[in-house]
């Protein structure tokens, strides 16, 4: 360990290549930064993400983060122009890239990686040296890396506060298809619908249809890069999808209802798949739906209720359904402690139901 | 107005009939409850939802709030029973049960509704008397209910706290699908194909797959009746989305970006259309991310502090991220007061990023 020293090149100074600048430097790790747009480099240097790369900069480990359509060429000339460095890439694929990069002098060099960090804003000023941490960061050697080149990375996630999860470019594109480009699309689909809808009948739009499309709002321009770039594990799962898709509406049109429960049970079934807080196992909760004047200061009222009752929120939903000037606030809270918060809130006297 | 004076007759003690009963002994009209099982009318009566409904009553409305299946069935016996009362029903689909009901003698005194409440918690002891408060709530006469029973039925509503929407049942129907049973539909297929994932696939997943995927989380059986009782609307529906993701696949299959870009642009001005809270156009809105210690206290502390600077939370979201020992809470505010509050917690010594 510790084989990290810098100086660390970051190629392209937005969202992720700041923060990873501003969390290298709460470390002491020298940084130095490149971007097509000096203006980019003024920013995050100012906020103190490193200083602009001179001519004669001889970089430890180059990280390259830029948009996807651009990555494979930036990393061969990192590769080229640094010829002692090792190379990563941030990408949010990794397969394409490399096929890409297949056959470039120094490819033992380079090892891809990807932190799973918010995509939704961008520019320096997003930037935060506390974006990753505790966040998974996948670190995707292919067949030729080196030991060394490996290992470089993995410290540069780790510096950066994050959990690295070694898996193959291959892997690591069949996941976020799956959990990030999947999901992504058929939020979009559902989003679409609305387009057409008469505004009479969006009147009746709970929190179900808010939560199912949220992702949907993501910038079309990128997801644009996106999903081609992982053109063939999404089409492997839109496939299993479409299967999906057609027995869903022969068992919906054809009033079947075992294959519909069916399909209905397998999605409850995926549900609890997904790993809970901190990676472990999910714990069961419970919610406690509480009644809340629209205004500041009754939510801080509330939390320092719960909190004066010890229970840990886990999680924390406001209903923003049309029409009420007195919300609803869900606490989504360890199954053990909700009866225990109950008695709490309403003794402070709380509107609540479980 | 205030021609509603009672009895109501409550049929099915569940959530909603129990919040129902509470909502209107709140407002001192009188309530009887009925419901196959014993149990359940005891637990709603001993919350103060009503009293056990005697052999000679002569209840001027009935609401029937049974299961999907059950409906039509129970109001026909509410029209029978009860030749003098106006009878309503808050099932999640209109257009079938009235077709079920078609030619029944009293038809002229039934009106459809549907509280936009929620689904996922059920029985008595989930009842409150604040569920409807500001809630969109769908009155939907049919060509031969009088204007009598449509004005009792949009009280009934309004007693309740809610909003009464009137539109024909065929419009409602239409409206769900849209709004609530195909994004249902759709995260069923999305965390369906989590099943089969690898246990290290899914070490990726970040909040977008638990949003997309949530709802899908519901009680199969429920929804196995929901979906065939709306069936038609459901299934335009799906013809036209399959009809998008023929188009999508391809789009994907030959790298058509201009087709693609379409499609994810179309998806973005679908959540657009979403209305705001309090039902008004959206106000746009500025997300402020703040680093959070995860145990109990934290959070009371974050919301005093933001609640200090006066400025109003229009919604939480914690991150739920593995491996995360401090948290990541997105306030989301109005876009003005964004840089204030930001401002305010760094001063409080709050790690901010906008």
């Amino acid at each position: 360990m510790s084989e990290l020293r810098g100086p660390v090149l970051v190629v392209g100074t937005g969202l992720l290549g700041t923060s990873i600048g501003l969390a290298l430097r709460a470390r002491d790790v020298d940084v130095l930064l490149s971007d097509v747009s000096p203006e980019h480099v003024r920013t995050a240097s100012g906020l103190g993400a490193g200083h602009a790369v001179p001519d004669d900069a001889d970089p430890q480990l180059v990280v390259v983060a830029v948009p996807p359509d651009l990555l494979a060429e930036q990393v061969a000339d990192a590769l080229d122009h640094y010829p002692h460095a090792v190379v990563t890439d941030v990408g949010s694929v990794k397969s394409g890239p490399l096929a890409q990069l297949d056959g470039h002098h120094g490819l033992e060099r380079y090892v891809g990686s990807h932190p799973m960090a918010g995509t939704e804003r961008s520019g320096p000023l997003a930037g935060s040296a506390a974006l990753f941490d505790g966040r998974p960061w996948a670190v995707t050697p292919h067949g030729a890396s080196t030991e060394a080149a490996t290992s470089l990375v993995t410290e540069l996630a780790e510096l950066c506060g994050a959990m690295p999860v070694r898996m193959t470019p291959q892997e690591h594109d069949q996941a976020v298809a799956r959990t990030s480009h999947l999901p992504h699309l058929m939020a979009v689909l559902v989003a679409g619908r609305l387009v057409e809808a008469p505004e009479a009948h969006l009147a009746l739009s709970g929190p179900g249809v808010r939560d199912v499309t949220r992702v949907a709002g993501g910038d079309p321009a990128l997801w644009q890069q996106i999903i081609p770039a992982n053109r063939d594990a999404v089409l492997a799962l839109l496939d299993d999808v479409h299967d999906r898709f057609e027995r869903l509406r022969a068992a919906v049109a054809g009033t079947d209802l075992a294959a519909l429960g069916e399909l209905l049970a397998e999605g409850r079934a995926g549900t609890r798949r997904i790993p809970g807080k901190h990676g472990k196992a999910p714990r069961p909760t419970a919610s406690v739906f509480v009644a809340l004047p629209d205004h500041p200061g009754e939510l801080a009222r509330l939390f320092a209720d719960a909190s004066n009752a010890e229970v840990n929120i886990e999680d924390v939903r406001i209903d923003h359904d049309p029409g009420r000037e007195v919300g609803q606030v869900e606490l989504v809270v360890d199954l053990e402690r909700a009866a225990h918060l109950t008695e709490a809130l309403v003794g402070r006297g709380w509107t609540v139901h479980a």
